[in-house]
């Protein structure tokens, strides 16, 4: 097997467990570089640290799947980490849907594979684990035995390492717009067409902490999409609930998503700018009881962290003059580039600019089945915060 | 009235809702200085910016009670703000027991009410609270018609206000020794002779949290206290628990508090010094599936923070020691000297040093009912965090 030896100086990193291996921390490479092969990679004197797949292509050189010197890379590995991630959710209370796979935080690196019931989509965003894909669905096979699998590979990070967008099929052909259950609610999944794995299981925790402070309210969703936080709005006693998003599709989505949980006369949507409509709320000085915000990631790259910031800044600001004392805003930012401290202290900002004092009521992360690898920077991705008008 | 004008140049952060005003950002006082009157604020141009109880004695000068020049402070005053505080909690679900009054977040600083059931144990921690104690008895006897009324003041932070320590009723006498209901379970507690108010409210939202993780488990608690965690492991269907506290009473407490959910053939107590018990476990290599470490804070000056972060990282460390691979540490720190970013970063130290990888599951603050205000740096005094060793 092809050998990787690290520099002396940067492998601590490395050492202390994170899996990656970037190309300018490498000494020298003994034997044939097949893009996606598995490759040894060692210390700089000699002795092993783990196995995993290089990419010469990639910035990352290797991303580590094992340390044991003794585990092959082989259908049975993939088979027996999967089903270690499924009892890992099964122990933490998850029953049918769940971010099965979480790519680096499951020891599995660049692989995500959601749970939809007996449906699964999956996403190889490198080379290295695209050459596994196969052996990943017999995987599956064996330990669910699955109604569907798809793969949802239209992500351009693939292209940086040297592959192409796909979508298809890994099993059978399947009706691909499935229905979810969530908290007591349901909802439609479009796996084929809807956002990244066709649905944000990473608030499914968040979602229920609106119980309480959505009773009675008035609730405004900004950047709803298909509705889902609105709809546990509903279900949790809002008098009125209004969602705004710019997709046409999306909101469509979230008429169909209201009305199959019985809720159309509660819960409204809007095809809109959400940033323009929340302005003209304030000039008209309408007001709400609940503002949620739930917006996309401003911003995919560091050199932009100043710009997301002023985004997340801007609509928070926009959103806390839509409520009076006592009213609550919940607010979320799905950005690994923008730190829980960042997050929180561009709160506080809008806050002042807004004249507002806010009282926190809950802050967390993304939900359990998406785990936070404390060696690994910035796997809490997710925040989420509710805090009051006090 | 008596006026308090401040400085011109340390405004800002009172300015921004901090009611804290310390005597070196004072500028002049026009009138008497009675040290617990009512006084009213002023900027430095002169004009009005709240009300408050002034205490030359204190480091704290002034503590604003207000921004509303027309609100008097009077009985009606702390009759309407304890209302507000009961509808805040019934609004985020609060039934039985919760912190009615959390001081400065709930504007009423210095002022620490509990509710447990029918009891109510109040602290004034400030002589300018002290002054309204009766007019807060009333209060409460007006909104809750309460079974009793004791005060827990047994608090040397009161002697920097020039005030005693002392206990008693603030009602008729009633047996102190009171059971209430937390999550499914029953607890004793004991008003007159427990720590702080007689339970530790705070954590009733994250004893919750080990639902999960403590299924058919082992689990070990150190710093047991009165052994509401161990209580809720057994409940939750822990294999077997055992507590450790240094204090007889609280063990004999904590094997009380067993019986009385049936759960004594489960949950074991020992009275011991934990610290070394842990050690000695280390030493004998004896593994546990769950460890639970909810210490005393070790420090309540900004001096020893170095000290208490230290005595974080030991029996962090020594917790993590008696886990294997798939074992979970559940850890708390309930100082607010000890920020959530420098608690994270010492588990992340302990770790390094136990050899441990550690994936988080869970990061909390305190119970809902001790709201955290943005603007008042650590409000967030209580971390909670549960992570398992990956």
């Amino acid at each position: 097997m092809t050998k990787v030896f690290l520099k002396k100086q940067i492998q601590n990193r490395v050492l202390l467990g994170h899996p990656w291996i970037f190309g300018n921390e490498v000494a020298e490479i003994k034997g044939e570089v097949v893009p996606g092969d598995i490759v040894d990679v060692h210390t700089h004197q000699g002795s092993f640290l783990g196995r995993g797949y290089i990419n010469p292509q990639s910035q990352i050189l290797v991303r580590l799947l094992t340390r044991d010197k003794s585990e092959e890379i082989n259908g049975e590995f993939f088979y027996r980490r999967l089903l270690k991630c499924w009892q890992y959710r099964q122990k933490l209370g998850y029953v049918e849907n769940c971010r099965l796979v979480f790519g680096e935080a499951d020891d599995l690196p660049a692989l995500v594979i959601d749970k939809f019931n007996d449906y699964f989509v999956l996403q190889t965003l490198a080379l290295g684990m695209e050459k596994w894909k196969h052996a990943i669905v017999d995987a599956l096979n064996r330990i669910f035995s699955p109604k569907g699998i798809y793969e949802r590979n239209d992500v351009p990070v693939r292209e940086l390492e040297g592959m192409e967008q796909q979508k298809g099929f890994l099993s059978a052909p399947f009706d691909t717009n499935i229905i979810i259950n969530e908290n007591g609610l349901q909802f439609h999944v479009d796996i084929v067409n809807g956002q990244k794995t066709g649905y944000f299981l990473d608030q499914q925790d968040n979602r229920r902490e609106i119980r309480q402070i959505v009773k009675e309210a008035n609730v405004l969703e900004a950047f709803c999409y298909t509705g889902t936080f609105s709809c546990h709005a509903g279900y949790y006693g809002a008098k009125s609930v209004l969602g705004l998003d710019i997709s046409e599709h999306a909101v469509e989505t979230a008429r169909r998503n209201a009305a199959l949980n019985n809720l159309q006369d509660v819960c409204k949507f809007q095809a809109v700018n959400a940033f323009d409509q929340l302005k003209q709320y304030t000039r008209e000085d309408r007001k709400f009881d609940v503002v949620i915000l739930d917006p996309p990631a401003f911003t995919k790259s560091r050199e932009n962290i100043r710009k997301a910031v002023t985004g997340y800044k801007e609509i928070n600001l926009r959103g806390m003059k839509l409520l009076d004392k006592g009213g609550f805003l919940v607010t979320a930012s799905c950005t690994n580039l923008v730190s829980p401290e960042l997050f929180l202290e561009t709160i506080d900002a809008a806050a002042r600019d807004a004249k507002r004092r806010l009282r926190q009521v809950t802050f967390q992360t993304q939900a359990k089945d998406h785990p936070i690898l404390r060696n690994i920077e910035n796997t809490t991705y997710l925040k989420f915060l509710i805090v009051e008008i006090a």
